[in-house]
């Protein structure tokens, strides 16, 4: 951190939950002089700028570019390969292109062409988030603790990759670099998936006849409310991740209504031992995340229940 | 509360989570006169007794029993039938038995046979919890502001029915009256499926050759956390409620695993209009969970940000 050297000119190419964090994190820590977005939506501009943000706000990607020292796209990775070849001829003399997506491999592919050859290509992915979104939900603490994956590509020089990994360093992450395909390999497990069966399961229990979306919504604390956060994550962003990280998503979820099957079964075997078997080792993994400072060990997350009223 | 008549002497069947929890509201809000508790666990009735749970614990469910006139299983349903057997002939004169168990059907069929001519019989099942168990991880507010549902049965008359419905409401808790059939599938899908794929994708996370567990940990804040909580809960009291609700789980898990298959064939042929579609319904429903006071609006539940740090 001492010996940090900050950006002259920070652009962020979107606005929502992690460029807004981005922006506070780096205004508090003073990793940038300067602080531009662009975003095609006036109402998160102004939103940008009221909040104090940014210093300035784009509605053209190409102009907001100009002069930077270190562009980041956080739009959804649908649009980030079109943004690229729109900006392409209007980034900086070295200036350092990164990303913030959920998904590496395709993505990185599709934006490395866009690159000239004056500029360095830097893929990395914070893995954080909430599932609020817009300029209004970022906060500066989010990526502290958590780890930022780097996903080196040919485009992006040792000095380029060491800078990105200072930034988020700087932002309080863990950074680790990676192969893009395993990168998407493991968040097909640790994320794409988990969205997907809690979207999934969202979707049927508003469809069921035999119990109402009001018994649904009052008995939720039973379990459901869990799986209704991640849930309530942006569209259009999961709609991005699914159709680029097709490959890995359809295996891991192949292994996993494999595994959902052989439950069924013992359920209707009634053969206890294999889910008590089951059961018993997933406690585990929960351990294993609390001892690594990825969860709260607080029951329900802490939600319910403050410390005054737990321990008494 | 103002004209809640206390019980004389409850005795609490198992001091796990929910008996533990019940014994905190009752004493501090004065719902019984003297509780009692029934484990076979040395260490669960000396941790009852120093913890000033109860006044009395006994290894002897039907010694636990003698003079309680409200008595409540507070074990895995499996065993339940087997104790209201054990306890039958010592149940007092008038004593009201009642449950806690989160499959009512098959339970309250199999405890009723059991239960003499001078008690009453009212299943009720408090939906709430954490993923602890034992003891200690009990609290007063356990219940506050959460449903409990009660599925009478013809032997327990209205004035029993009433009793109980009174000393729920006295712990906080809304109460409302269900067919126990009923009870069931709504629990199939509030609770059970959420439980069943949480273990399940656990599992399978456990099970990749080509993502370690380490990575898995290390990234699990990108979703799968949310996952492993209630895939830590109870495996012994888990495994009974799919021995003893599989009508209702195999129906729903049947719905869950068509609608999968139906977003896994959208994903394959790059469907984006049907991810979009279902990802954006789903937000109204954390809506209404939220704006029914059934969990909490902070992002991540609250449990990355304090307030002082989200606002900035």
């Amino acid at each position: 951190m001492a010996d940090f050297k900050p950006f002259d000119r920070l652009c962020l190419i979107g606005i929502g939950l992690i460029a807004s964090s981005i922006a506070r994190a780096v205004r508090e820590r003073g990793l940038a002089k300067t602080i531009v977005c662009a975003t095609p939506d006036q109402t998160h501009r102004e939103a940008a700028l009221s909040l104090g943000l940014v210093d300035e706000a784009f509605a053209s990607n190409a102009e907001a570019v100009r002069g930077a020292d270190l562009v980041i796209l956080c739009t959804p990775p649908g649009v980030m390969s079109l943004i690229a070849q729109e900006i392409s001829a209007d980034l900086a003399e070295g200036a350092i292109l990164s990303d913030v997506g959920s998904v590496k491999q395709t993505i990185a592919e599709s934006i490395a062409p866009h690159v000239p050859a004056h500029a360095q290509f830097v893929p990395a992915h914070p893995v954080a988030g909430t599932e609020n979104s817009g300029p209004a939900a970022g906060f500066g603490t989010l990526f502290q603790d958590r780890w930022c994956i780097i996903t080196p590509v040919p485009e992006g020089g040792d000095e380029a990759i060491a800078r990105v990994q200072a930034f988020w360093e700087a932002m309080g992450a863990n950074v680790e670099l990676m192969d893009p395909k395993h990168h998407d390999q493991v968040l097909a497990i640790t994320s794409h998936i988990p969205h997907l069966i809690a979207y999934n399961i969202v979707g049927t229990a508003d469809d069921l006849e035999a119990v109402t979306k009001s018994e649904v919504i009052k008995f939720s604390a039973a379990g459901f409310r869990d799986f209704t956060r991640i849930a309530a994550s942006d569209p259009t962003m999961w709609r991005d991740v699914f159709l680029n990280n097709r490959e890995a998503v359809l295996e891991m979820l192949g292994r996993f209504s494999e595994d959902l099957t052989a439950l069924q079964r013992a359920i209707r075997w009634g053969d206890g031992d294999a889910l008590y078997s089951l059961f018993s080792r997933t406690r585990d993994i929960r351990r294993a995340i609390i001892d690594a400072g990825q969860d709260s060990a607080a029951p329900n997350f802490g939600r319910d229940t403050g410390p005054d009223e737990g321990d008494d």
